[in-house]
């Protein structure tokens, strides 16, 4: 090993002052043995907990691994890289199949565990209402399934709704509580949606605990859960935390993806686009979903197109398991008939649309203030007691109102849906004497749901956002729709109302589509989505003059929304955490230069070659975090040097004899002729590292990181290094206009739990 | 203007050695008084056909106008940048509505000269056949369309078929004609689709003339004519081409556009998207084209977003004019029952794919080389007459073929559609006993097409190549369907067909969707796209689980293509007539760096400071036709001189005297006391260069070249230049395994037609 360190070795990486191609060629085979160990049990790299991967050289490594493959004599030489393909190919369907058939079977689970809440089945207890009641003729009416109080055969109208009442809140307590139980012993990494942590994975930061098989198993449990339970969450985040956890135990029995984080990643993008596919129904929205919330790989089609075949496999499991008995992907898809709309509608829903982001924007900060307010109280000790304390709130309040009572899903799906004589009146929403009432009930619903959703979101339980925003705004729509609809009634032959059919009895205004543009308008103002939302929703609606509509409510939103603050919940989530993840944003700056922002060259730490130990060099690795260390010499610059190849290096020539080797002078220039006082230490040193001058615009540097994944530049004048700027640094920078930047910041390596 | 040379001005493109802000702040605004005139009659920087724009500086330029807009004192600081925006939308809504509209008239008036083939109508000559129809009750036979041999009064049946088959021909040639000779004369540029002008154009080239109103009309007229004449050609890539020239000359009419060539071609990258949104009814799919096939934008979601507006609005506006009265979008849309697939489908789906692979290769090297071939021959020199020939030979064959003589888009939508009683026989197509003659039929009709088609597509008329290639895949596909259809009718109790229905009359096999499958796999064949071709498709059939078919089909196709040469029909013709377009492929090298791709410093022409004068520079400049010059001083790098802002500034030094001032020395650092010899060039130098080592892997230089759209990097090596590489080198390199790479190469400025 020493051998290579005094030879001047240079692959593609590393360079001596003159490089001959032969003597590249040999020198890089005898390199990449130490690189990038073909040892599948000793892999060359390895990241801790909460380090950001080196892109460049992960793919390096994949590249040599290939040309390897490639290279082999024979029909070994086109069959290894087919083999290879295909097993990527497999982890694809693989994770598609697991995607759709574990949403199928969630939904299953939490429809029998929110059935549970109300009564039983007589001849199954694992039989769900629906399950319990089919193969009745119609009209026929269902004895199999009894409530609680048919069960105890409590016969008093009072002791039958205080039974009722107690056996649904106990259950909604205890299935919370096991949820925060099962988290907080197993997989503390399972709690919350799991999108802001995904995001800041797929920009390079590395949280192997978040991807653990038990994490895997403990969010699907837990979110089963956690949504019967009646809490105000829903279960699209979780499930793309699932399917990502899915594909990256899948990928785990293939050495090609365990030992290469990009590779990794690659697959959990795709993979993440299922989740969305499975949870909406909708396979375009996932492959969108991917493309705007994870914006990693938007350039490279080989991974939006693994990440499409994906999400169609998913939704075509899910249909194939059919978990609902309908053939409907989701519960709350509806086909909108041949109902057009009228141009004075777009009046309720620009207004919607304010709404929306107004409200959108609220909850955010609700949100954000709870979970600060939280970490620094005494709940932040006892989760378990907070999560009991909120289902049994939430439970109670739910129980007041009719709308809150029943699951949010349900609820979307009767909000969406038409008033149909044939298909009957959802607790008297299709009443039209009773408008007020309900447009009451809808509001006072939408109201409750911000503080509950603000508070649970956040706590330790799987939970996602995305249902109840589509509840609050599929709310507060059907309440203007009830409206618009009153104010028809109450005067059909007005001006405003002159484009509607003159028959009374054929319907003009749909409330029910007002339903899906609030709930357009609220999803815009919280996430801030804007293709990926209306693609998932024209999927769930389906024709294609509603995509008009629901664009403009989307884009309202957005504006008003971004007028109050920048940024989505997700964004918020990271920000707070201080994952170092660099939106897509576009970055203007006001004519300033990186000088400004860059850490000059006083403040770094830089290593002088010729001028220090092995031993000064073990001591720095251990005084200082930093990922890496600039190599001047007499103000120039040579390259850098990362840490833990620093580490490695020096821990791999401290083999023999400690005191003589550590007193070495670090040299990191190849030594021509053998200096026992000397350790060449130049294979440590990146020399293709990017410079740039400190005059270039702010814009073009933050334009680099974004685009070219980097994660640290150095500036440089006339060869003599002037300052430098990593990634974390222009997170802050582009962070700092947010208040709480960091309130939930937790060193990386330790559970966001006590 | 000179006292600016003088002092030492520094924006925050040009740096003097010390910066300070207020310094910085005061000279900024002195100097963009010259960098970006906010005289809308002089823009500041115009660019030749043929070159390649500034991102960086169009950018600043976008930013500083913004800026200025924001920084007025009072209510206009809101409401400028208000309008401002809403002139955007305005002209995003315009040609939204403008495609659409012109998609519509170009169905209308192709299908009245398709008509005009064959008869006309007896009460007015602008009727099509349906609109002379209208009004008949069901059963009634229409008496009002006469064919011409009915208007002639031609009794004799030789005479009627050798009329109708004269005036047939006759018509074909002169609409053929018409449509060579308007391009010929009006606009050279509206030949061909014009998608891999309008990808190079968004890439970055600059082709004013490819966008001018002139070409707009023509290519509209042309392209109705041309279609028309039943030459193998389809709409779609020149409907594309419409909706940029649209966008171009709307956004023309307000300066924030005219003056800029970044926003003008997020402009076009949205209107791009329309366009095909239009062609296929398929918003989605309009978008995802955008992505998939005009990347640049790919990774800003404002663009994606503009983009998905336009195309939902153009394709709103088409249903809303309905060109067919059946309120479809395009004709070829089906809506493909509850027909289940079987498993065994695969088989003869894969066989498909393959099948579409290796033709679509096959078409993609037949019609490079007849270009070649007609570059190269007498046929260059006679467009006009190539152009009546092939239009008198296609009519002449297709004639003779029945599934020829219609037109594609009415081939293509009955192929689609499955037989049924209540439809009615499409040409003995349902017939079950005809099953031979229709696949032979078949088969011959994609044969003669891919023959033609290879022709057609690169002759001087406005064509498109999707439509041909559906109708290829499609007349396959069905032929495969028909086949598989025998076999199971032949032998239904077979193993093979096993999850068939037992009952015969139920249909097991459903050759309009093997009629689909085949137009993806050719589809994907010649084009190479994946996700948007599967979306233009799912939108055209519906159902969700037909995706999966879909899907697998257009991989393996894309599969088996690349097997035979990377990159599409698109990629071909750009690499043919030697646009400077990136694709945005992940460029893998094979351990090489960008040593041995530079050009190196000894073969450039670098300009020395203090060492010419301005007569000297002048003569540069007349004597190379580089993009720009690098800097030095003593082989330390001071920065780039690009060529036109050098010109402009040495025109605006050379007012006075000329014999003095051009003998002034060229310095390009700051003059600090006032010397007459000298003259103060500082302004023009651009010192915020990228600066690379050559030791760096050429992976990382391409990626940072597709992702910074950049121009030009600079080697160094301790600050002194070591090398350089510009776009267009890496544009070569990458094409180098291309045959056929600039074998249509026309210089800059001149038609591509002599």
């Amino acid at each position: 090993m020493f051998l290579f360190c005094v030879i001047s070795v240079s692959p593609a990486w590393f360079s001596a002052s003159e490089s001959h191609d032969s003597e590249l060629q040999a020198l890089n085979s005898e390199l990449s043995q130490w690189t990038d160990s073909p040892d599948p049990k000793r892999p060359p790299h390895t990241y801790r907990d909460g380090s950001t991967i080196d892109w460049l050289y992960e793919e390096n490594l994949e590249r040599q691994r290939k040309n390897r493959l490639r290279s082999q004599r024979g029909a070994k030489g086109i069959l290894l890289p087919t083999l290879d393909t295909m097993k990527m190919w497999f982890v694809i369907v693989a994770t598609g199949i697991g995607v759709g058939v574990t949403g199928a079977s969630l939904d299953v689970l939490v429809k029998w565990l929110g059935d549970l809440r109300e009564g039983r089945c007589s001849y199954g207890f694992f039989y769900n209402q629906v399950a319990c009641c089919s193969g009745l003729d119609p009209g026929e009416i269902c004895t199999e399934w009894r409530t609680w109080s048919e069960w105890f055969s409590v016969h008093s109208i009072l002791g039958q709704s205080l039974l009722q009442s107690f056996v649904y809140m106990a259950l909604a307590v205890v299935f919370a509580g096991s949820a925060a139980i099962l988290v907080q012993t197993y997989a503390p990494y399972a709690f919350h949606t799991g999108i802001p942590e995904i995001k800041a994975i797929l920009g390079g930061y590395v949280l192997d605990a978040f991807l653990s098989p038990w994490t895997l198993l403990i969010k699907g449990v837990g979110l089963a859960l956690s949504v019967a339970s009646g809490l105000s969450l829903g279960k699209e985040g979780p499930l793309v935390h699932v399917a990502c956890c899915m594909a990256y135990n899948l990928s785990g029995f293939f050495p090609q993806f365990r030992h290469n984080e990009a590779q990794k990643r690659k697959l959990l993008a795709a993979a993440a686009a299922a989740g969305v596919s499975v949870a909406f129904g909708s396979p375009l929205g996932g492959v969108l979903f991917g493309l705007e919330e994870l914006e990693t790989f938007a350039n490279e089609t080989e991974v939006i197109w693994r990440g499409f075949v994906t999400s169609v496999i998913a939704a075509v499991s899910l249909q194939y398991v059919d978990p609902f008995g309908t053939s409907k992907l989701v519960l709350f898809q509806v086909t909108s008939g041949s109902d057009t709309w009228r141009a004075f509608e777009l009046v309720p829903w620009l207004f919607l649309g304010v709404i929306g982001g107004i409200l959108g924007s609220l909850l955010i900060k609700l949100n954000v203030a709870a979970a600060v307010y939280r970490r620094n109280s005494i709940m932040h000790e006892w989760p378990v007691l907070e999560v009991i304390g909120v289902s049994a709130i939430t439970a109670a309040i739910s129980y007041l109102v009719v709308f809150l009572r029943v699951q949010s899903s349900e609820l979307v799906a009767n909000l969406f849906q038409e008033c149909d004589a044939s298909k009957g009146d959802y607790h008297g929403l299709c009443n039209p004497v009773a408008m007020w009432r309900n447009v009451f009930l809808l509001t006072l619903t939408a109201t409750v749901k911000i503080g509950l959703t603000a508070w649970t979101f956040g706590m330790m339980v799987p939970a996602g956002i995305f249902l109840p925003t589509i509840a609050i705004g599929a709310s507060l729509g059907r309440a203007v729709g009830l409206l618009t609809q009153g104010m028809y009634r109450a005067h059909p032959t007005s001006w405003i109302f002159s484009s509607c059919p003159p028959d009374p009895t054929v319907r003009c205004i749909s409330p029910g589509f007002y339903a899906v543009i609030g709930a357009s308008a609220m999803l815009g103002g919280v996430t801030r989505m804007t293709i990926s939302l209306v693609v998932i929703l024209f999927e769930l609606t389906g024709a294609l003059s509603h995509v008009l509509p629901i664009m403009i409510s989307v884009m309202v939103s957005k504006w008003v929304g971004d007028a109050f603050g920048e940024g989505g919940i997700y964004t918020a989530w990271i920000a707070m955490r201080r994952y170092p993840w660099l939106p897509s944003v576009e970055y203007k700056d006001q004519g300033e230069v990186a000088a400004q922002v860059m850490r000059p060259v006083d403040e770094l730490v830089v290593i002088e070659n010729r001028k220090c130990t092995l031993k000064e060099l073990d001591a720095l690795l251990k005084a200082h975090e930093f990922h890496g260390f600039p190599v001047v010499q007499e103000g120039q610059l040579l390259g850098y040097a990362i840490r833990d190849r620093l580490r490695a290096f020096l821990s791999m020539l401290s083999t023999g004899a400690a005191t003589e080797q550590s007193e070495q002078i670090c040299s990191f220039l190849p030594i021509r002729s053998e200096d026992p006082g000397s350790a060449d230490l130049s294979p440590v040193l990146e020399k293709a590292v990017l410079q740039l001058r400190k005059e270039v615009p702010q814009e073009l540097v933050v334009n680099m990181f974004q685009k070219l994944s980097l994660r640290h530049v150095l500036f440089t004048q006339s060869g003599k290094l002037t300052g430098m700027m990593t990634k974390s640094d222009v997170v802050s920078f582009l962070n700092a206009h947010f208040p709480h930047a960091a309130a939930l910041a937790v060193p990386p390596g330790q559970s966001p739990w006590p």
